[in-house]
């Protein structure tokens, strides 16, 4: 893990990295080793990456509200990472799908299982080499929605170290199998209009998640409009778990 | 209104009324006058009555934590009040129809549509008195599940001076008009594995429901086994409303 920049305010240190080509940031309270505290992956959406607005904000209440580290890497061809020729012809032909008013369903879940192939691995990584840092890392949660479920689901699925999991806005067949050996506890968000994520498919996603305790939240909107007050139930249900677990 | 008894215990004062024969409980402060306090309306479920365990302690709640007012009725049928023929043939043959492993659903639902008919005003007059006992009645909140959102549904569809409610662990295609006519927030319930409801037409009587804002919150488990945390949350977002609608 090669550190690239630091940065401090408001008492949390903002640190970017790259990992075997991978480029990442790490959050923690200032002056304050990772050891023993909570830690939160943070997936970001299709088309966002590592730094976008909703990642940093999350992050930072991590570390300032709860006392967590917080970790977020770029998915494969996005942010800062080069773009194969597949991922920019994804990123031409869905523009092009959704103006035509195709369904697109089936077609970002085809895309995206290959980038989560990709990003579990380093995501492994990622907590090999934190882990390996101190003696007593904390306990782990992910938190990904859309693109973020789709990586985060068969991550949390082979990693025994996340004890808690955000998940939602999607839902394939594709996902089935590896929602099946989730088994902690998750909170999932379903958005009722979600142009993007089939209903059916979403509910069906939900229903296959291994674990005993899971609990579905659906509100009105589309894709982008999960309110706020959810959100803020996501981290009240992360922090909650990640404590108990410490 | 006619007052039959009157105790207190940890600063909530509780007074049993009868209002045109139908027996019910009123809950409010010690001391305290309902002028200008939120009240919470209380529906209980199947079988159950204005004093059964649950009933109690979310009204003693909604006094102790919220400094609300809160009231309760037998449903027809229930508790105190004289069974119909009909009511004691519903009782004979619903515990019939789960033993032989029958679907319940359609025939609840006819049943406790009938209830609902003769419940729906006799809510209205309760509110209706305790408005004329104060100038100022505080915003009105509705929370019943099961046998309480079937009653409930109609109630707040017709009755404006409900301002929030919630609802759950029902859902059928009898049920829809009437959600359709609700546009005050709503938080729904439903047990992912729920017995007595289908998981389809609890989902889409959730779909039904005009609120604007509406939140759907799903967990494993069957009908008597909503999670403690859930039950928590909706005492939240009644809360929330309410003191907003002050």
């Amino acid at each position: 893990m090669h550190f690239t920049s630091e940065s401090s305010a408001d008492g949390v240190t903002q640190r970017s990295f790259t990992l075997d080509g991978v480029p990442g940031v790490l959050w923690h309270p200032d002056g304050s080793p990772l050891g023993g505290r909570p830690l939160v992956l943070l997936g970001h959406g299709g088309g966002q990456h590592k730094l976008g607005p909703g990642v940093v904000a999350r992050a930072r209440r991590c570390v300032r509200r709860h006392g967590f580290a917080a970790v977020a890497l770029d998915a494969p061809g996005h942010g800062e990472r080069a773009r194969s020729a597949q991922d920019e012809r994804f990123a031409t032909e869905i523009g092009e799908l959704i103006a035509a008013g195709r369904p697109i369903s089936a077609w970002v879940a085809r895309h995206t299982a290959v980038l989560a192939e990709r990003a579990v691995p380093e995501w492994v990584a990622v907590l090999d080499v934190l882990g390996g840092q101190v003696e007593d890392l904390g306990p782990v949660g992910y938190w990904g929605l859309s693109l973020g479920s789709v990586i985060g689901i068969p991550l949390v699925a082979a990693e025994p170290r996340i004890a808690v999991a955000v998940f939602g806005l999607t839902g394939h067949a594709s996902q089935t199998e590896a929602a099946g050996r989730v088994g902690v506890p998750v909170e999932f968000l379903l958005q009722w209009d979600d142009g993007l994520v089939p209903r059916e498919g979403a509910l069906a996603l939900f229903g296959a998640l291994g674990s005993r305790e899971k609990t579905l939240h659906a509100n009105p909107g589309g894709h982008l409009e999960v309110p706020e007050l959810e959100l803020a139930s996501c981290e009240r249900f992360l922090a909650r778990h990640l404590i108990r677990a410490q």
